[in-house]
């Protein structure tokens, strides 16, 4: 098991990396000194709970602690102030208290509802990660929790940092592949934007890494949320270095959307956009090596580099628009200046996205 | 106008209180460095739009702020979720964004709903509370910001402090008599349990309040807020002392609960519950005068200091172990041993209680 401090002053919290971990959920809360007096809930999907709410509970049941559970259907439609509700209902029947936690049991759909439960149950109560997928290893670090309103994501949320992360890679073990090589594409994006040499790192373990061989996953885990961690460490309110965290982003939400969320998953939307943000920056003078490594990279992973070619380009830039990071005739954009380093550009011409968008449609 | 300054460190904001400052909003947001590039939201009930709404627009307009608003029902049923997701509904169509401002116009429940909205829109942004209610000089104080469950009141919530509160007290002018007698109730509250000198001052001066004389109004509302101001500042996220302020609030929230919410205004709930926690501290060996003077001073506001005869005691008692203060026979409650003075007691006992909301219905 390895271990990872999150540095937040008075909120900093460990994230636990390993094999087994699940069957310890009631060892650590005794570690961490939490209360059996007082109900914990766990909240999870109904994939997660089939698979793993038992041994949670069983865990925390040895070790004396009540336990009461909330499922929610799998995927984002789950995350709405109808379910929070229902939430609260099952933690009041079940008598929490101030005392008692939360824990998210599943992916990141399940982290940002369990989360803004835990933020706003009794106006705030403890809160413990157990992600269950690849990139959850990036929701699990930061903070954000929130749910969505019919006009927008995430809009309506918290800061609310947990008690501690209980990351089991054996449950990453039953991820469809094509899961899987989307969550390491968030990885691997903490690499490209700090960390020169584990990006290197990924390039060479990457069969390994799709294999889930469980020393490179545990290893890559814990050197993404580390990058991860430093970032947030330096600018928890997203006030303006934790932006360089959406890498590929812009591009990436914009094809999501107008692809229809389903066509593409997060992970392969913002790889597409990581090599599109390459691009552009090699256009406006960084050497080609920073494109170059980058598709090589994704291309080691089996991640798609182009833009399926049905996609309108106006609904593209459209949907990049909507996002409102342009100015002008200009863009902000998150740009490699070399593997490992990116910089904040504000000034990036609209036609010179376009441009990049149509040449990567061509690719595909 | 008067300022006192609630010291919660990098939270800190300063509370100000005068006559005529509804006209003052847009130069008291230029004051604050709030920009005029992103719109304020300005949340407020049917009562205080018809009212107010107008004079802060213009006066925020005038500072060429632009303004988009939303108002609730009057009244508690306003605090939920589903009027959370419509001024959110608002605040997007408005562009509201993360340096945008949410105004709470109105008294607790616009604050509670207000404040939540703005704890949680894009994960927190600006709030101003602007006061019209003399109740609400309460919950200016200390952030406390809440949604109803069909459940449980106030239960789904945050911390999240204002950037200033501006109180006008001409439009407490607007209150009809029996609010600002319920008002008075908390301002009075205030106190008895930390100030002795303002607690025989407003015995003195209970006519002069009642007929909203403005520099009476001021003094004490700015006493008021400057009890809880302190009391918050040690204590922000209710660890300990901050339970002192529920003085009366246990025997009080029973009465509201039982009586129905609207006989009772909760402020006449709580004075009532104020007489109750004196009596029961004398039975407990405090001296006779504290609950000798508690009576004269309600009494000198015209508030009543008995239980209505027809509330049914089982009721009561039930209601108020709902309130989970209660342990083996006994109860916490916050009692006073002089006048200005509470104390904390985890073991009043229930037979004690009950015999006194006995003892105080057949007053009634």
């Amino acid at each position: 098991m390895r271990e990872l401090r999150v540095e937040l002053e008075e909120r900093s919290y460990p994230i636990y990396i390993g094999e087994g971990l699940l069957n310890e959920t009631g060892a650590m809360f005794e570690k961490h000194g939490i209360t059996a007096k007082s109900p914990v809930l766990i909240i999870s999907d109904e994939n997660t709970a089939g698979l793993y709410l038992r041994r949670v509970e069983d865990a925390l049941k040895q070790k004396g602690y009540r336990t009461a559970s909330y499922s929610v259907p799998a995927g984002e439609q789950s995350k709405t102030l109808a379910l929070l509700q229902d939430a609260v209902t099952v933690a009041l029947e079940a008598g929490l208290d101030r005392s008692s936690t939360v824990i998210a049991l599943g992916g990141g759909v399940v982290g940002d509802l369990a989360g803004f439960v835990a933020a706003t149950y009794m106006r705030g109560i403890r809160f413990v990660q157990i992600p269950t997928t690849i990139l959850a290893h990036d929701s699990s670090v930061g903070g954000k929790v929130a749910v969505n309103h019919p006009l927008a994501k995430n809009i309506i949320g918290a800061f609310h940092q947990p008690d501690f992360v209980l990351y089991d890679i054996d449950t990453l073990k039953t991820l469809p592949i094509r899961e899987v090589r989307a969550g390491l594409s968030e990885v691997i994006k903490h690499g490209l934007i700090w960390n020169e040499d584990f990006a290197y790192w990924c390039e060479a373990n990457a069969s390994k890494l799709l294999a889930l061989d469980s020393e490179a996953l545990i290893y890559a885990l814990y050197e993404g949320c580390k990058v991860k961690s430093i970032v947030v460490s330096q600018d928890e309110r997203e006030n303006d270095l934790r932006a360089i965290l959406n890498l590929g982003h812009t591009i990436g939400h914009a094809l999501e959307a107008v692809a229809g969320y389903g066509e593409l998953l997060h992970g392969e939307a913002i790889a597409i956009g990581m090599i599109g943000a390459a691009r552009i920056s090699v256009k406006m003078g960084q050497p080609q090596d920073v494109l170059t490594v980058t598709e090589r990279i994704f291309n080691a992973f089996g991640l798609r580099t182009a833009i399926p070619a049905h996609l309108d380009t106006d609904s593209i830039m459209s949907a990049m628009m909507h996002d409102k990071k342009f100015k002008e005739g200009t863009m902000v954009f998150i740009l490699p200046k070399a593997i490992g380093k990116v910089e904040i550009h504000k000034d990036v011409p609209i036609s010179l996205v376009k441009e990049t968008v149509d040449f990567l449609k061509q690719e595909g």
